[in-house]
């Protein structure tokens, strides 16, 4: 069991690092406007890279979760024991919140740099309304969230179906979550995992730590709904 | 057969909500010119990948189709029975529609989303002629689309022969469809799938309306042909 | 050999309408310095799809070349018969050509489409000296062009090795041919391939015409090249 | 022996011909602020293509490591010979000089191009403060350093695996150092290998050979640390 949760902490910590990551350190480089940086698109396909690649490295050892939410949805999806879930999701915001410090010790290293914690998807950090990137409010940040995590959870739960072609499932979830970003990065910053949530709002200020509520709620229900949806979808 | 019907509405959901979801919430992210938007190269792989996820998590539930085009080339190919074709091709449009529906919550969280039924490509619509995103006309419109979802159709029949290598076949349809998008947004903001140009039509204004029917005449004629070149060139 | 004659046509088709055409319609979407266009990584992107997806629906028929440089590098790497090079060369180039017909049916959609036979790169042509995209001269056109195909040839025979894991060719080769345009398009706007270099030159002026004699030869050289490294490499 | 040295000679020298040259011919195309150039996400993907290129191509040979730290890391995991670590690390070093010689031969070919030793990333060389790209200092720098390639090492390890799926290594190897630039290209100009920096730097000019120190000791220390983790979560 350690190894499993060290692997779960390791993996979540290459999620954080690399998604959030890339956001804070990649994203605008050159400044506002200049195309150098690799923008949504980039960051997009980050997140995503970090589960592939975690999924294939430490997959065999944890299941490669990651994400609270997932471990959530695979139990409602049959395929989780319950008493596995409190240390996974332990381990997953322990990793979560150790990345989110590296990368701080990281972005500081240019001397000037610093969090407004007034700023939409300040250390890319999650929110809605005033602190949403595009300006969403608090109902469509709700809806988005539900939504996409549902639908992350019909990708992973199906992926992972012994009648699908094995070996594949890392490559469908990780660019799964690459997509999701895609579609949703200007509505909430995109979270569909409370555990990253957590990890940089501790470090963004008071105003992503008081909506970090919708970050747990909404990907849990998601993910529950989207157990569900497999269920329906797959039951014999 | 209803968790077939189940699979299909589900998957084309996917594919407008992420296709066409990212390209009304994302691709001019930041505003005009603002290269942090994820452009037509983000819209082109957000598209490829819902039917790469999709096709992973439900192609063993229901073949994986997600459009009508598909579904009639599949068809003309030999690969499946007339009598699924109608149910199917009800189940898809009903997942489109569905999706441009919640797609038009979220959009309007901001408070002041709105769709100009006379622009190109509103609302992630198809159009050709004055609603073409870059001007093309009524013919080319129809050459694109036909051409395009001919070519889609040779590499669904070619990847999923019981000739090509096993387990692959969502990576190469799925990257076609990026692959096909990444040539003719430009030209009609690319369908190649009546579903998905029904959907969003529906919301995006009598324009696209009136315009609908080249994106069901055009890929289905394209999927005929495909389906038929992929016999000329199998053939026993 | 009619069917695999057929597929050759079929699949170079698909890389010359695919990657010229992602160059001449989408490449610049919106005008000189919009990022909505997929630029030079949206076009090395689509260069490398139509290979993936053209080898895992054609690849069981012909063995998917759709390159003449890739016909006589396997034959020089001993996999490729010569009685076939000239039957497969032919076929190629047909299917390019008529891809580039395609395209400029297409592209003339607009009304205002004109092709500068003076521009480098003009209807996605390859050049050197003043037809070259970046200004790189015929001897680094001509190193450039020599080396890349020479390493495109390594992997592809390489990944097609009997020793290398199976079923992932075609995502080695194909995204091998996206790297190569990621690097070479500003020195020749990237062959590695006389069929494709001869497919738009016929539509792109006099110009494209009078320096096609490099795209033939350094191609065809290259692929030797390869063809030979990977027998001291892998010479039992 | 001599065959798994070539394969790591010809694997560093794409490593690095195809990476840097992508980043010193097409970064920055047309000018700076020019969205066709391929920016940080095209270099990215130029440097993850090339290993998974290369390792599906010549891994069977030598097990492509292509990167020194590599080596060194597998050794400290348990999987390569240490007497056969020296003669690796000779060939990954002359194949990145190589591909430095020629990318000079290339670039030089506009008769323009000249090498800035004072410019953070001349000639796509690594450096930390004044020739950090993003003005990190040598803490930061160093810190990115060895965690990215610890993680890197945690990839190849786990996915190279005997539990892990067989076949998929390659491209979870490559997104992973795809990954990594993404996120850390603004910090270094990402090396997580000592050949490439090597290779680059004897053509870059005194300020990024005066750095080099730390782009040996950085990756290699983060790769004895990613083989020393994988055995904390693999061991039996």
């Amino acid at each position: 069991m350690m190894k499993r949760l060290g692997a779960e902490l390791v993996g979540t910590f290459w999620l954080v690092l690399g998604g959030c990551g890339s956001a804070v350190l990649a994203a605008k480089f050159g400044g506002d406007g200049n195309p150098l940086g690799i923008g949504l698109l980039g960051v997009s396909l980050a997140f995503g890279l970090t589960v592939l690649t975690g999924a294939y490295a430490l997959g065999h050892i944890s299941g490669g979760h990651f994400n609270p939410a997932v471990s959530l949805g695979l139990w409602a999806g049959g395929r989780f024991p319950a008493r596995d879930l409190l240390p996974y999701i332990v381990a997953q915001v322990v990793g979560a919140i150790l990345a989110a410090f590296i990368l701080m010790q990281i972005a500081s290293g240019t001397g000037t740099f610093t969090v407004d914690p007034n700023a939409p998807g300040a250390f890319a950090s999650n929110g809605y309304g005033a602190l949403s990137p595009g300006g969403y409010n608090v109902a469509a940040g709700f809806l988005c969230e539900v939504t996409m995590t549902a639908m992350f959870l019909t990708v992973i739960l199906g992926a992972t179906s012994p009648r699908a072609p094995a070996g594949f499932a890392p490559i469908a979830i990780g660019l799964a979550l690459t997509l999701i970003h895609l579609i949703s990065i200007p509505v909430t910053n995109t979270s569909v995992n409370p555990a990253r949530s957590t990890g940089v709002a501790l470090f963004a200020g008071p105003g992503a730590l008081s909506q970090l509520w919708l970050f747990w709620l909404a990907p849990i229900l998601g993910g529950l709904l989207g157990g569900y949806l497999h269920r329906m979808l797959e039951r014999d």
